[in-house]
């Protein structure tokens, strides 16, 4: 028996007890004669005494021992002089009778602290050690406490937790499969799969009317920073549902992981359509803890003979509350930051609103004070803001001047990491063109049913039409997505149409899912949740890797176990393939 | 809003209610201007009636209902007059006011009953089709029920779940692994897991203390019958446990599995040494439903003349309860079932032990009475029984004494699929010798620890080496493996060593464990258990196929989605391969 408590166990009810503790030496200090050893579990952290006037041998033996030794102690648990009110088992300690060494340790290449010294790759590469650190053990607990709450809930809700295919087919469209070559039939290839889509769809046409799965998924797109090739998903599927059921079951389910992991009331999920969401925010995920929300000055600033503006499709501005005391560097220093291109504005109008009731702006040749005041009012403005105004193309305008929100957000310090508010956008476009292509694209994906039009959906421009689709934005970033689906097979062939599938493409990929909406498909739609963001977002962390217990790095490496890896001319034989 | 209640919901005390339920049509009957139609969903069945003189447009339209149809109905809950006592909803039935038809269907290709007349292929085809069988449905419902049983055990026990990586490096050794070639490292591949094993040790190094996860693995062998490429497991570790921690840890999660899920209590798990189960079982796996063990016979048959005794170096019986009624005929054609190739046994040797008291045997020409009465004294027989007995090469009698030992429990009615004995077997060998590659291979993995030696393990022939590992076996199937690990370099370096692999490759496959081990490992060990075999059981079913809701045939392939299949020519370039 390697012990007899944890090491966060130990209380005032314990003294007395002959205790044997495991773990690792967090630290060890020698004092007048005593040497104390701080030992280390996932539960917590005890301190042993060891006394070189009780026993000489035992105090050297523990004098000796190294940072993250493992070790073995047992003694009897002691009232503690001075208490540490920091440590669950700050008032006691261990009077240590026998240590055992159960195994050695090399000095760690950086510090096992809650801040440590080492870099990230060096920390990638000893993810083991880094693993050891409590805001990253702290980051791994949380997750596993989400999808237990994530499970207890939806399995309350009559959900059936249904394992899908990882060994699937290939269908190429949007992002790209990772595949994986078959010895058993040369030639051919499995997928790993983007998502459980279809197969989701497939159950509910099974009767099993409510599906979830946690679930790992695949892509094999370049890697932005902070996406990673395997990324695992809370995958959901109902049937008999309307857009309605769905929204109040996930709204639900975020609820209930806020309230029984973050002890946090979320409140109300707000809803909002995506056309109000780009037209008050320049974005389809708005952040919205705070709300400088746009307003759209066309019709008071247009005429006055400002090329830029005149010429502009769109001229919307933000307000600043309270900061019309920037500094003229300081503004500067906003235009170049919006003149990066990564944000790519052409400049930045601004209007001091001054809390003298006085108006300032960089465009006065063209604007008096009037003018600028009917800005001021539209913007709903007060003395002391500051009004940040940009303008072109409208699409091009709104995404720069959400960029500069955000970042204002951030300045102001109204994005903070420990406050929380969702959203619901709906009422997504089902189409998007796609200019290279020459075709129309799914926005959400070509399972998403199109919304009712009053002319019937056919005979709406494609560009007009809306989709059944909804996304969960918490906090300004997209944590789930979903939508009804079409279950019926003509209404899915002619959806295969639009977006440029041939008849045989569409049978070859998916004749499968057609042939089942012959079958008797219910109506279904369903969501799916990225976990690790989630995960990221309750941590208050902005990157996903510290909440995956062995992430890749940004080039789809596993610097630890160096994978990938070249394979041997075996299996190249044996697959019937070689390097080109 | 689709559906008020579902189909397995109503009951006398909802008489009266205007009730609206949604699924499939179950079956039509016309009776005396009646119609009746059964409407099934996951939940249950009820009847909707229909009546031509109340509404003889919407009964029309009842008429014109297929199998399989997809609708809604809505009508007034009614008690009947005539009730079923086979369904939940018996009680009452829907007088229909409303019927939509959500869907049509075609003919299924076979009936959704619970015997279906679809042959194996087409119901692997359509899939989606046979999961809505009632016996397919219990099965998939009850792997969801173990699944969230599985996990509430562990968590009780304060196992963490976490997840592990799915894209890793090929170390091929024993079975093959998938691989997935990397777009953007050309030249590299990774490897699908054959399972966590080297992540979960170094969560364990990490000091996560319990570690569980529900994880898909991969396996990419030549598919005997009831294997799958891929399969699940329930993957455990614990660390700073001996063998006995963890033995008591597992028996209690298959115990709890047991009696919340089949509300079976299994009592407690009998124990065994390796060596007394190919003693007294022939095998390492035995089905303990039923004793009928092996005695050796050596002793008192050798030195008669009879030569293929005489020549064997070992003779063993098993006792037939009740069985000496057996005639010539039913003996005889047990002779040619050993004599199959699958057994290869050369000849059987039976004992009458006639209820008289008088005894007869095939080999009467070399045994009297009191050579035959020692024999049946020694595997305890009573008149009455029947003795069978092989002889030959120990190891091969050993294996087809234990077929033979299994099919006569199954003539015998001692095998009942709904009665459960669970069985560990014990210390088994480290080692096993590979005649072809003339090395030692490990029998449970590389990782495992061997057991302490008197002399020390270096210093023991490796053929008396024996291993930290214990198998879960229930009903003669093993469920669960594992062990204790190696948590030291030094002692996993040799360990590789003796299997054969060089520094350099122990270094290139396992460097990164053998680096962990270095940073304060703790002691560790622990267990995966096969899911889908462990639904199997319990399902009481022997293939697993019908427990995974989308399996593979034989050839590793899914028939319904038809994959594998070809990729392109752009994703072969992308890849940097081709075809060989």
């Amino acid at each position: 028996m390697y012990r007899t408590h944890h090491c966060g166990e130990l209380r005032l009810s314990d003294i007395g007890k002959l205790s044997t503790l495991s773990g690792w030496v967090q630290r060890t200090r020698q004092l007048g004669g005593m040497t104390f050893v701080d030992i280390r579990d996932r539960y917590g952290i005890t301190q042993a005494v060891f006394n070189m006037n009780t026993d000489a041998a035992l105090c050297e033996q523990a004098n000796k021992l190294g940072r993250e030794f493992v070790i073995q102690i047992t003694g009897t648990v002691q009232e503690r002089s001075s208490k540490n009110t920091k440590i669950a088992t700050g008032d006691i300690e261990l009077i240590s009778t026998q240590l055992v060494v159960l195994n050695a340790s090399k000095v760690p290449p950086f510090t096992i602290e809650e801040d440590t010294d080492g870099g990230d790759d060096i920390r990638m590469r000893y993810r083991y050690l880094d693993l050891r650190r409590p805001p990253v053990q702290r980051n791994i607990i949380m997750r596993h406490q989400m999808a237990q709450e994530a499970r207890h809930y939806l399995c309350q809700q009559q959900f059936l937790e249904i394992e899908t295919p990882f060994l699937i087919k290939s269908t190429p469209e949007g992002a790209r499969d990772f595949v994986v070559p078959s010895r058993m039939n040369v030639g051919q290839f499995y997928a790993l799969p983007q998502s459980p889509q279809t197969f989701k769809q497939l159950l509910m046409v099974s009767g099993y009317d409510r599906y979830f799965q946690i679930v790992r998924c695949f892509r094999d797109e370049d890697l932005r920073a902070d996406r990673q090739p395997e990324f695992t998903q809370i995958d959901c599927e109902m049937a008999f549902v309307e857009r309605e059921d769905v929204l109040q079951t996930f709204e639900g389910l975020l609820k209930h992981i806020f309230q029984y992991v973050k002890h946090y009331d979320l409140g109300d999920v707000t809803r909002m359509s995506y056309n109000d969401a780009m037209r008050l925010y320049g974005n389809d995920k708005p952040d919205i803890r705070f709300a400088m929300t746009f307003v759209e000055l066309n019709d008071h600033a247009k005429g006055n003979g400002f090329k830029v503006f005149d010429e502009a499709e769109l001229i919307v501005g933000i307000c600043a509350k309270g900061c019309a005391d920037y500094t003229r560097k300081q503004i500067d220093e906003l235009t170049l930051w919006m003149q990066r291109p990564q944000i790519g504005a052409k400049g930045l109008v601004y209007v001091r609103y001054n809390t003298d009731g006085t108006l300032k702006s960089s465009v006065d040749k063209f604007y008096n004070s009037d003018d600028l005041a009917a800005w001021a009012k539209a913007m709903n403005a007060e003395p002391g803001d500051l009004l940040l105004v940009v303008s072109g193309d409208a699409a091009k305008a709104r995404k720069q001047l959400s960029e500069l929100r955000l970042e204002m957000g951030s300045r102001l310090g109204l994005r903070r990491s420990d406050e929380f508010r969702a959203l619901w956008v709906l009422d997504f476009p089902l189409l998007e063109w796609d200019d290279d292509d020459q075709r129309w694209n799914a926005c959400h994906h070509p399972f998403t049913r199109p919304k009712a039009t009053a002319e019937g959906w056919e005979k709406t421009p494609p560009s007009d039409l809306k989709a059944e689709a909804y996304d969960l934005v918490l906090n300004g970033s997209e944590i789930a997505g979903g939508s009804i689906r079409i279950h019926e097979r003509p209404l899915q062939e002619k959806m295969f149409d639009l977006l440029g599938l041939t008849k045989e493409e569409a049978e070859h990929k998916f004749g499968f899912l057609l042939g089942a909406f012959e079958y008797g498909a219910p109506p279904h739609g369903g969501i799916a949740f990225g976990f690790d963001r989630l995960c990221s977002i309750l941590g208050g962390a902005d990157s996903i890797r510290d909440f995956i217990a062995f992430p890749k790095n940004n080039s789809g490496r596993d610097t630890m176990i160096d994978a990938p890896a070249p394979i041997e001319e075996k299996q190249y034989k044996e697959l019937g393939i070689k390097a080109n």
